[in-house]
């Protein structure tokens, strides 16, 4: 479009990473940090710099094992329950202690009866019996560490005890990170419309913190050139990385690879990486440089992949790597050939599987970051995986806690938040994890083994019943719980004092008032369709009805940033952002599960939390919520 | 045996966890460290003390996603590659701009084509195309993190986005260790005989530490009941958990139930853990307090096993999880019931297998700590496991480096340390790792696929060929490469200037001379039974030779500290410890290998390494070697 566009290539993610590293190497960069003598108790964390041989043994003297006597083994020789030895020659020793001279074996005291000053032992003991021999943990002169391993207490308290006091490892890398945008707000500033706050460079730096580096972040530099270059040249004088924020793609003020072309060496511009694409590898003045891209996830991730390993070969250590488990995939994910795509999933255990469910897949989307329990590439050359396939996932949270976490997938409401935080503070070990598909797209899940409660408030207009029916059709009859959460206002969330006087359903269809829908599966769509038809209004009629959001509060969003007038919701939402709300209906908003798993110790917290007044209270409290119900087994 | 010493009783973990956690909440002792507000950027690794619910939305507006133009989608129906479309109501975009004014879509450049002022689209877009949301990633009002959580990078990064300034986290739980001993030194000191240096307090800091908890360590405390109750008191002040190391079992100067008992309460003392059993676990002044063993490895797991969760629940946060891997067990693993054994077992993977073999597992061998890749716990209900058998280890290294592990089980010497030094020093990924259970053993190993290479120095005695002929017996003649790492000098290693003059193998046999064996399947043991029938000698005439030792280090270990006269070893063990050395034999040591194996990856770093001359010139300045078959396959 532009003619001065640099074009931003693919380079799989393998190549860029060689391409940046010889790069490096051909520009002077040093392959290493330096090395530093540090006490021992500074080293933990730290990579070694040269192999830790043993300078001392340990024990550094034959040592007793045992608290009990020393004695010669030859004086118990025939000694046994019946003929006892009546020792008068041994000496007292308690664990530690050094073997006294003479003796070469210990008698646990528990087996050691005192008469008087003698000692009578009622076994035979061989030579060196209980006895630790000098070396037996430590000789000196082995080998302990070698280079390149990052320290753990255990290991530096055995340097300590082979008679290390100091050790040369490598000192921390020194990053810096560079924002860059004019719209870029320092965090802590209330950034106006167009402007974005700047947790990029909190993001990174923390990152880099986490692999024990030291990181700073510059001040905020503008979308000019000359500018950026300076900052980055006066960045690299005292970086073993610097990370430019932003700028990496090739939009008009997308400087990044063009100010590190000119002032050093442009490696790689745009990687086969999916979010990240836009990300420039390169080196300036003998120092390594990381354009990342500004959407979050990007961010992230790019770090974690290109920067992360650089870091680790800077101290000379194997990079961190993050467990991985296998899980079934929930539903088909489909992916473009020729880019590694990053995909965040959340983790279950259902049914004794792990199951993985991915969530919103846009480099905006940092909350799908803060979300996932793993991570699942998909690598190039894969089309995506089918619905139920085995995946390899990296696990971003313990398999343990994701064992005890319920899984909650449909409908969205905010009393699930609220249940969510309550566990948690009980029980830190309890997690409740929400997806929001919908009321129809949690029954679906249920019935697939991909969740143990499915949230669902779905109005059938023939019967005019609420979610049974739909439990009939997609679970049968078999096996089927429902319990009701509450029973909760729904309404037409419009802006404060309801400028276009909407009053009803009916106003929808009388023009000039901008919808913002529900997504297809939504109960809240499900409503609007039925009191829609009720009234012999088309949904035609309804201009924006095309328009979904996924949440409530997605849809109070539009709603308070005007660029709808009216959307159906829940009162809470539109508390939340202090707009107006129109009553429509009350409906119940139940949770279904399979039968056999009520009594299962995993939701057991979940039911008490229901039937405890504070809880019933505080939701009562959001507005537009009645718990007269909440916990009862409606089926 | 003495009548003042308190019972140890065996409590299992979990009823032990559980006391002390009644017994703390009964003293009175914080169930939660207190929340504190710190800036955003301080928040990383600390557990929210409340649940962060957004204050505003993300994105604040609807912003384009693309570089390219903002249009009206209703302007671009009919568009298609041959009915291509002119605007000229546009805008350009780049990607995160706030969509401007009456625009509901966004063309990526990549489709545009400029035409003057005017710009081409050549397909129709639907409204919303490539536009994010306000609200997209997070809306105002929804729950962004629970109570609870351990905050990473990006959970600040949504914070922040999501207005956050300040986050009311959990403060850092205090830790403060106290040394007691009469026999401990500080580090940095030269110990005397009989004293040991206090590592323990070293490594238990680090362990708070890593666990995110803010660590002090007192002075050393004498063996007085009076002040080390002062000292505790002293640390109840400051310590929201107090660790007394040593003196925690019943001995003669351990104190650390009874000071427990009269100054707070004592919950328990003696956990039915191996190692670790002697703990003490209590509650002094509203603090917790642990009493760990002096053994490194109790000290260790012990603050793993019961510190490490008191102080996730002082956070509010579950504890770190380690991941497990399943393995198959080398060899048979014997257990006591009544006890969990926690076995640290090296990994390695061979032949597609995970295969897993168990360190020593004394208390007092930290280099068990540091070489273990894995956990192995065998329950208090389980007598062991068979050889073979699958197993859940804890892993303590990743199993990506596991699989880039060459396992090397057989006959120890130098120059493998040397080479796993060297191959780490070029690639952190590459890690060689050999245990010592002599050449015999190794032959074994190999032949059940516990391991890539055996080292092996075997004495034929009946034809005096070395090694060939064990590999024939014991991996038959199929698929076997012997490739030769070097000739190295055997001879007995004795005190400077031989003070008994001893002058070969017969000395051995003429009386006052104590010898230093080596262990039954060692090579060097065969060697010195092939020396003695040569001379037709008995070993029944050496003084020692039921003594055993499993290195040659060790065996230099034990004449360097008087407790033998002579040992035979490699010269190059003989000069890590200044002693003499009087040369018997020049002997192949040769590496053994299945010959499928040799072209494999894993290796390759390896055999570069035995041609490389650097490594050769290395290897004979230890003196005592030969290179000049280095390298050469002799089978």
């Amino acid at each position: 479009m532009a003619a001065d566009s640099p074009f931003v290539s693919d380079v799989p993610a393998a190549a860029a990473l060689d391409a940046w590293r010889e790069a490096c190497a051909a520009t002077g960069c040093p392959p290493r940090v330096d090395a530093v003598r540090v006490p021992v108790a500074e080293a933990v964390g730290r990579v070694t710099a040269e192999p830790v041989w043993a300078r001392r043994s340990s024990p550094a003297f034959d040592a007793s094992g045992m608290d009990g006597i020393a004695v010669r083994a030859a004086d118990t020789v025939g000694a046994a329950e019946t003929t006892p030895v009546l020792l008068r020659d041994f000496a007292v020793v308690d664990t530690g202690d050094p073997l006294p001279e003479g003796y070469d074996a210990v008698v646990m005291r528990e087996h050691v009866h005192r008469v008087g000053e003698a000692a009578e032992v009622r076994a035979a003991v061989p030579p060196y019996q209980h006895v630790r021999s000098i070396g037996e943990d430590i000789a000196a002169a082995e080998l302990l560490l070698p280079a390149g391993h990052r320290l753990r207490p255990v290991d530096v308290a055995a340097a300590a005890a082979a008679g290390a006091v100091e050790l040369s490892v490598r000192r921390a890398p020194v990053v810096v990170v560079v924002p860059t945008g004019d719209e870029i707000r320092p965090i802590g500033t209330d950034p106006a419309p167009g402007e974005i706050l700047d947790t990029n460079s909190l993001m990174l730096a923390a990152q880099a913190r986490e692999l024990g580096c030291e990181a700073r972040v510059t001040p905020i530099v503008a979308d000019d050139p000359a500018v950026i270059m300076q900052t980055l040249q006066e960045a690299t004088a005292e970086a073993d990385l610097v990370v430019l924020v932003a700028g990496s793609s090739a939009g008009r003020d997308d400087y990044t690879a063009r100010v590190v072309a000119k002032a050093g060496t442009l490696a790689v511009h745009g990687v086969a990486v999916r979010p990240g694409h836009p990300v420039v590898l390169g080196a300036v003045e003998a120092t390594p440089v990381l354009g990342a891209p500004g959407y979050p996830v990007s961010a992230a991730l790019t770090f974690d992949i290109f920067a992360a390993p650089l870091l680790a070969a800077l101290e000379g250590a194997a990079p961190r790597e993050r467990p991985t488990t296998t899980a079934r995939l929930a539903r088909k994910l489909a992916s473009n050939v020729g880019m590694d795509d990053w995909v965040r999933v959340r983790l279950g255990r259902v049914g004794g599987d792990v199951v993985a469910t991915p969530l919103p897949r846009g480099a905006g989307v940092l909350t799908s970051l803060v979300r996932a329990d793993g991570l699942l590439v998909v690598p190039a050359g894969l089309e995506g995986h089918h619905a139920g396939e085995q995946v390899r996932v990296e696990l971003l949270r313990g398999l343990g806690e994701i064992g005890r976490t319920i899984v909650a997938i449909g409908s969205h409401d905010l009393v699930l938040d609220v249940a969510a935080s309550a566990l948690r503070t009980d029980d830190p070990l309890v997690t409740l994890a929400g997806s929001n598909v919908g009321s129809l797209g949690g029954l679906v899940a249920l019935r697939d083994g991909l969740c143990h409660l499915a949230g669902s408030h779905l109005l059938d207009p023939a019967t005019g019943e609420y979610t049974l029916p739909y439990v009939d059709k997609i679970l049968g009859a078999e096996d089927v719980a429902v319990v009701r959460l509450v029973h909760r206002d729904q309404g037409l969330i419009v802006a404060p004092g309801n400028p276009l006087g909407i009053s009803g359903i009916e106003d929808l269809a009388r023009g000039g008032v901008r919808y913002v829908n529900r997504q297809r599966g939504a109960g809240t769509r499900a409503l609007l369709d039925h009191e829609l038809s009720r009234r012999g209004l088309d949904p035609a009629q309804v201009d924006g009805y095309s328009r979904e959001e996924h949440t409530h509060l997605a849809v109070a969003a539009a709603v308070a940033a005007g660029r709808a007038d009216a959307g159906l919701g829940i009162l809470a939402a539109a508390r939340a952002f202090g707009l107006d709300f129109v009553p429509v209906a009350r409906e119940p908003y139940d949770l279904v599960l399979r039968a056999s798993t009520l009594d299962e110790p995993l939701l057991a917290p979940l039911w008490e939390l229901l039937a405890r007044p504070a809880f019933r209270d505080e939701v009562e409290a959001l507005g537009g919520y009645s718990c007269a119900e909440t916990g009862r087994r409606i089926r």
